[in-house]
């Protein structure tokens, strides 16, 4: 009975990206006590993405000296609507995939049980059951990077919904006359505070003869641009780009607003490449924007902050999807 | 016991509204029984109009030909934020209250339990308890009238949300730039779509020398147009006003898509007096539009419907929170 109870420590959560994997193992107090990092390699097709998420975590697990059959699950967040019921990845545009039962294929290898999730959903459960504690019962996650995302935790769950894709947000129509967006519709959210949205208006600016620091940095072409060259760029004086990201924070705040007047969370959670660059400018933006924007009453004791977690979210959730489903 | 066993036979449920109360009495299966009609007289004060819930729903019981110790629980749909858990009307513009604990107040006359909600939650109630019924775990009701607000059945249940505020749809901002909303901000769902709006979008484009019936109906002065007044325009040819319904129906149909895209419901019932007029030319507008505007995947076997309630789904919604709350 030694296997058995030992093999209940431990759990291992995977964040699987368009560019890196990352795999934490953890015990059942949410300690860390091991991570892996590998390159996705997404165009060099299924297999072999399937194959650096193995090998991702097996090294996670012998770097922290436990054995496989003393994982008790793994969890993994997923880029792309997934049904969670099943660990089916429905879409996932940035590895190329398309309907494949990630749980599947990965427990007839590594002979764990699997539990695969929505990336935003999981940084949420991180953010909610760690840096949070497990207290708020209504909660959402927004993250901001390439493209925007949200989890919804509500009377303390996972919230999915019926077609298993709720936290959309990202197509929020902000600014229905605003910029084009990738889906092919105007001033969505993800068109008007992304990292892309950013990048767009300032390369724009850039070519119509503005001047910025980003050239220095990067030549004309602004495409290698990011968020940490933002910050840069905003540290050493760049009015241009401290314009445009201001910017972008003011619609993440008419979003936030949007939220918290149609659902009441207790707090909202900003995370993702931007928000962790961008803290300092964009928290004080989208808290006050928020505020402005909300019905009267809705933000009464309401926490508007930047996740701590920075990196690790998504390993951090993963891993307690993993201990909740076994649980 | 006979006293016990018959009062557990009968709810009655209240419609407060700004301009006219109306309760229905209901047996355990959900058939109205009989209901009565007062005007509120909301400018007469806070005492007089409990005074005139007071005797409706004493009509209604009448005129049921049930005494008030046959009632099991009385339900409240009022209009603004309410706190579900102590009966408190926390704020109700169109009556001019504010912070009004009206369960304590009717229990101590009626000496019957007493239990009240916003409006668009109970409408939202008993369009899913008897209209669908009880079948959809996760709906939203959006109702569209004088101003717009929603209700959310999630999990099965009316969300409320932290603040109790959960809902607050009609300050949705659609366009950032759009026309100032009565809330102080700009391009709201409420200052798009709602009947307030179509009638400054009518009154200012008469008022520039445009051409419309309602002038015949009303004279120049729109301030007495009711959504009863745009559907016999629209039915008599009036091209103004029918593009002007289009316009508010195209943006009534993207908040859909913004919420079927954050939360993923099953059903999305409309109602509110614009839909009852205006069903026809309003609905496809709004289905094709949530269609178009949703992300992939996100509207399968979605249902965007009007309700078949009409005016009833306030005194249906309430009797169901009386029966819930008392089962």
């Amino acid at each position: 009975m030694e296997t058995s109870a030992s093999k209940a420590e431990f759990v291992i959560g995977v964040d699987l990206g368009g560019t890196k994997i990352m795999a934490g193992l953890f015990n059942r107090q949410m300690e860390c006590l091991s991570h892996s990092k590998v390159r996705t390699k997404a165009q060099k097709g299924q297999e072999l993405v399937k194959e650096r998420i193995v090998r991702c975590i097996r090294e996670a697990a012998e770097k922290g000296q436990v054995g496989l059959d003393q994982v008790r699950a793994i969890g993994i967040g997923a880029p792309g609507p997934v049904d969670s019921e099943t660990g089916r990845v429905v879409f996932a545009p940035n590895l190329g995939w398309r309907d494949l039962n990630l749980k599947q294929e990965l427990e007839s290898i590594l002979h764990v049980p699997v539990f695969v999730e929505n990336d935003c959903n999981v940084c949420t459960l991180g953010i909610q059951a760690v840096e949070l504690r497990g207290n708020p019962r209504h909660m959402i996650g927004i993250f901001l990077g390439t493209g925007i995302g949200s989890g919804l935790i509500l009377n303390g769950q996972l919230f999915n919904g019926f077609n298993r894709t709720a936290g959309e947000i990202g197509h929020m129509v902000l600014d229905v006359n605003g910029p084009e967006c990738g889906c092919g519709k105007k001033g969505c959210f993800e068109a008007l505070a992304s990292r892309t949205a950013i990048f767009k208006r300032l390369q724009a600016a850039v070519e119509s003869g503005q001047e910025s620091l980003l050239t220095q940095m990067l030549g004309k072409d602004l495409r290698r641009m990011r968020s940490s060259h933002l910050r840069k760029a905003v540290a050493r004086g760049d009015s241009l780009v401290d314009q445009v990201v201001r910017q972008a924070a003011h619609f993440a705040g008419i979003a936030v607003a949007n939220v918290v007047n149609l659902l009441s969370p207790e707090f909202v959670v900003l995370g993702g490449g931007l928000i962790e660059q961008l803290e300092d400018i964009m928290m004080t933006i989208i808290a006050d924007t928020a505020s402005h924007y909300a019905m009267p009453g809705t933000m009464k004791e309401v926490s508007i902050q930047a996740s701590r977690l920075a990196d690790d979210a998504g390993i951090v959730g993963a891993s307690v999807l993993a201990l909740r489903r076994t649980t």
